[in-house]
């Protein structure tokens, strides 16, 4: 039976360090409906519980054998301003963007998205929305930073995300590329094929000029009033949740 | 001139609680976008700006006499992870729901949203939109919690957010009410009027049995395909962004 050392405790914190986790090709996923949603789709190396989360839940960890440790530990190990009953710690799977076949498929992009929260909750509206990968540049956010994990509800376990240079896969991926901008064509009359790319920017910066060159259709939502003047921008996932939602109304 | 007290800078420190902004009638805005956005909105009571800030932006007050305070100083004042180095405290204004006539438009209500981002994000959203009033439960997180003001990105100069018991004043209000529900009608093929409520519920628990009583009719935002099991719902923010989207979408 595995314990609870000092170095175990010390790796588990150290977790919200991006460079931690690929040397060590761990992520973490805590509190309860978190780990819960996650539990079946990651491999798990590391189950940590209290006595009265087990009691309670005992019945849905099915043979898994956790580790029974203080909720001074927890507060320890932890990520979230308030401590969970569950932590788990998974191995980091490897995708490989080769086995990514686009054709047919109605894919996200995104350009150097920076805040988990953004990147967790454009997970969770691809979820809601049928779209089943996601394609980021190298410099976005991680995925496996626990407020990324955190932020999606769970929806990290059935969306793929991979990491590889965006300009460079938009080139070859032989589907339509969709960007949205402040002075593209109005969203709501543009034609929108059923599969495509749809690629989102970075929160200040919006899409860098190398991506921007491979989209192939510029959109734009709408102020309302048209041309009243508003706050700049939308939120990148906001943005996300009214162009992807646009695309799926179209196919109903 | 106006100096920077220790019982000023702790002042400002402690408006983060709902309680001493209600007994001082006061809340903080920080950060350059922020405050110019907001400085010409609102009235100013105090403006605490570093040396090198004033030196780069002093074009910008047009006469506002700022407190020159140190870098030491806006930490200790400051409610952000990164101090800024300008905070604006300005008097909170008074709405009166009764000066609120909701005839001819379209207003969102908010019952019993609980987190300062959703709240800020959706003020944006209905800035985008074109949404100028807002009405909240009582028991809504207060708009003049900083991490509210922030994430409305400057919106918060342009929408008015009221506070009233919610109910009754949608049994009053003389527009359609419409609510996002799991299991209403799917919303992109529903007859929407341009002018009515929205009414968007609580994160974890929706909208409330007496709330829900005064919708006239229920929507859905529909997951794609459709009845595929996946997230349990969107975000609050998300699915208010994809419901005005829509109803603004059959105005254009």
């Amino acid at each position: 039976m595995v314990e609870l050392t000092n170095r175990l405790r010390k790796l588990v914190a150290s977790l919200d360090d991006a460079r931690v986790r690929r040397e060590e090709g761990l992520f973490v996923a805590e509190g309860t409906k978190c780990v819960l949603d996650t539990l079946r789709h990651f491999e798990v190396r590391y189950l940590f519980v209290t006595t009265a989360w087990l009691e309670r839940r005992h019945g849905e960890l099915k043979g898994m054998e956790p580790i029974v440790v203080k909720r001074a530990d927890m507060e320890r190990m932890s990520h979230l301003s308030t401590p969970p009953e569950v932590i788990a710690v998974y191995a980091m799977p490897r995708l490989d963007i080769s086995e990514l076949a686009p054709a047919g498929k109605l894919v996200l992009a995104l350009d150097r998205v920076q805040d988990p929260g953004n990147l967790g909750t454009i997970i969770r509206i691809a979820d809601w929305f049928g779209i089943r990968d996601i394609v980021c540049s190298p410099d976005t956010v991680d995925l496996y930073n626990p407020k990324v994990v955190q932020a999606t509800m769970g929806a990290i376990s059935r969306v793929k995300v991979y990491y590889t240079p965006l300009a460079e896969w938009l080139h070859g991926c032989g589907l339509p590329v969709y960007g949205t901008f402040l002075d593209g064509d109005d969203i709501y009359g543009a034609s929108l094929s059923p599969a495509g790319v749809i690629v989102m920017g970075n929160e200040g910066k919006g899409i860098s000029g190398d991506v921007a060159r491979e989209v192939t259709c510029r959109l734009t939502i709408p102020p309302y009033p048209a041309g009243v003047a508003t706050s700049e921008s939308l939120n990148v996932a906001t943005a996300t949740a009214v162009t992807v939602s646009e695309f799926r109304r179209r196919q109903l």
